[in-house]
């Protein structure tokens, strides 16, 4: 059915297909929610993909023997829910997720038919899994850089588990007792479900696109201003 | 007129009313695009107000001899949209902003009627200026910390104004040559007028709220679950 | 003795004296190492002191009622190692450990009699406790803000507790069974006493200051330039 | 001569070789410095160099089908001084810069023949570049996680080029009148100047290692507690 909602996780684990990723765990965790609402998901692990390092469409065109990117775009530009997963490594996001994100700020420059920046009426959101600390840091890092670029970011949509401070076992991991880290945490529970909800929620609120009153980058590279003036010194 | 859009801006700067703010040029920059479509415009200087260090609702309940943010949590509560405005010490953003936050974060296990986080159906944005680097490091604190309490996030609503790497003007200052740093920039320019209108449209697309499910919180504590369910390793 | 090493310790918890803080506890862990060594140990919770916002030397010239900072100051410049000690708030941390960034960043034009930044010779590191994550991002702050306007960091001195994502004790919580969070965390325990011996030794080591070669900034200001010229374009 | 310092930057630019890299001109105006000083200096730009995502030491020993990073590794050893040299990307340092984060992490548990971190006696610094805004924040990675590996930050070295807030030119770019952007910035100079001699200082202070107590983690291991006594509350 053409009209589902699509939403698409990117899995930023450093671990090819098929290793297992912690990660995953949390994409299905969220995935189930939006699948029982009709949403078409589409789940990428970026790291089975060659996504050449720059800042360009396609890297090809530079140099690069090959690059991925262009074919994994057009199913980022097609879904309407994007959400950002990764691990944490030292307290910060994957190279993987900086990598993707390269990527999709490499798109910015492009608008839609009405003026506005490619990522108009798009929402976002981000996992983060660890074994320790890091995932507000990395939640910031998604957040910001999906907002910049033009994603509407709904409320509550930064979820996620770590463990306490210090080496430990990562979410889902089985312990001696059989009981899994992290899979009954309440707060982590409620948070996926919040976000997929508010993802959701938004995604079919902004079906319709955002007005371009303010935002038609074409009317304000002919001279059009909104409104806008030079402020003044008091 | 009641039915008006209200915007808050709260002004972050180290220097108490009267003295010359900065962060007030980008403010009113800002706040004209907003007051010319009705948007009833409302600037607070944070630093004029005793608000106590604490993360409770009344800092007098915990032994502060005062404290002004009960009074404006008021405001706070009454305004569709609100921008977090502040200045750039050493690459983040100055000590009152985070009081702010803070304060914002003490209020977030307060739900409103339909038992969602009190901070929904509002908009969050921010804009920053330094004479020089940090912007974007101050953004992500300030997006980052208003969806994860409830605000929801146009695109492309952080914006300001940075000068070359080194000591050099902030924005506004007179050079010798008359011209003033910052205020003909193209880009903050634009990056101020995209996002007042966005913060605008989202204001008035949320003004009939999110639904509630996945996040009525009072129906999560008495079970309801949403479709959650714990994952499965593979 | 006038030759003991000399440490301070500045505790950036939001409660002031004498409630509780969970953040002296891990000062405590600290600080009881370094005095068995024969340091000179000094602990300062800031909440207590007057520190008006602002970024000169002593705000009441500037308009403050009050400003406790040039004395605090005066204790600062006595001091071979400074340690901030912060808790967490939203993933980053306190306002007031942000107001006393400030004010030594306000501090960072002062030279030694050798044209050194005034913090040449001495060392910093980060202790930091929350109930969930941040630890790391904290530190960052931390760590670069003190290495930026002279402290040495020796390695390894960023350290802290935080517990499982959601809600939870924070360090030394008593539980019902008795246990006290954190406080027999190997991880935490192994990283206090790192952290603490590694301020020691680096303290002693740069007892007789950094030689001056590249980093004398009146020499820089008389065109000296240590070797330095423009890089070519290939 | 076996006894001179060695000094290794790693340029963590997108850009292949023998493409042009605006942050290889500020590495050459720092590393001039060193060579001047009969420092040993070697550039390496990462993305010449297939490093495999992963967090073990060698991953094709994991499946991958290459991995350059135990050869890189060897060279890394061999170098007192270690420079991470990167440009911004959306306020960030790049995928690269991440990707050897996540390598030299990844060896964090070597310890050297005194049971201490195989980094302990190497010191570390940051050199960043972009047309604007966000020096400071990808600083504050590179500095933390240098510092919680192993390394010793001298004072002072971070430092870097960013211009004016939107886009621009980058460091080294030829403008209309011939002139090339931020390479007289009198800020940068000094910066560059300061940092290459604090790192040079203190490489030659390390020389003899760091003393053991506290940090010989073999020792740990074995029961010993340097002093530490778990915190007691009042």
């Amino acid at each position: 059915m053409t009209d589902a909602i699509r939403a698409m996780y990117i899995n930023c684990t450093l671990t090819p297909s098929p290793g297992e990723s912690h990660t995953d765990l949390l994409i299905e965790a969220s995935a189930n929610i939006l699948r029982k609402q009709g949403v078409e998901v589409e789940v990428v692990r970026a790291v089975d993909h060659a996504l050449a390092p720059g800042v360009q469409h396609d890297m090809t065109e530079e140099g690069a023997s090959e690059d991925a990117w262009p074919a994994l775009w057009q199913r980022v530009l097609a879904a309407d829910i994007l959400v950002l997963a990764t691990p944490i490594w030292l307290g910060d996001a994957s190279s993987v997720f900086r990598r993707v994100i390269e990527r999709l700020y490499a798109e910015s420059a492009e608008l839609n038919d009405r003026g506005q920046s490619i990522f108009y009426g798009k929402v976002g959101g981000v996992l983060v899994g660890g074994n320790e600390d890091g995932m507000k840091h990395v939640a910031r890092e998604a957040v910001y850089s999906l907002q910049h670029i033009g994603y509407a970011i709904p409320p509550q949509v930064d979820t996620g588990w770590v463990g306490e401070a210090g080496p430990g076992p990562s979410y889902g991991d089985e312990a001696e007792d059989g009981s899994r880290a992290g899979v009954d945490n309440e707060f982590t529970n409620k948070g996926v479900t919040i976000m997929a909800w508010n993802l959701l929620h938004f995604a079919r609120m902004l079906r319709g696109g955002i007005p371009t009153e303010g935002n038609d980058r074409n009317a304000w590279e002919q001279g059009e201003r909104f409104g806008f003036e030079q402020p003044e010194p008091r």
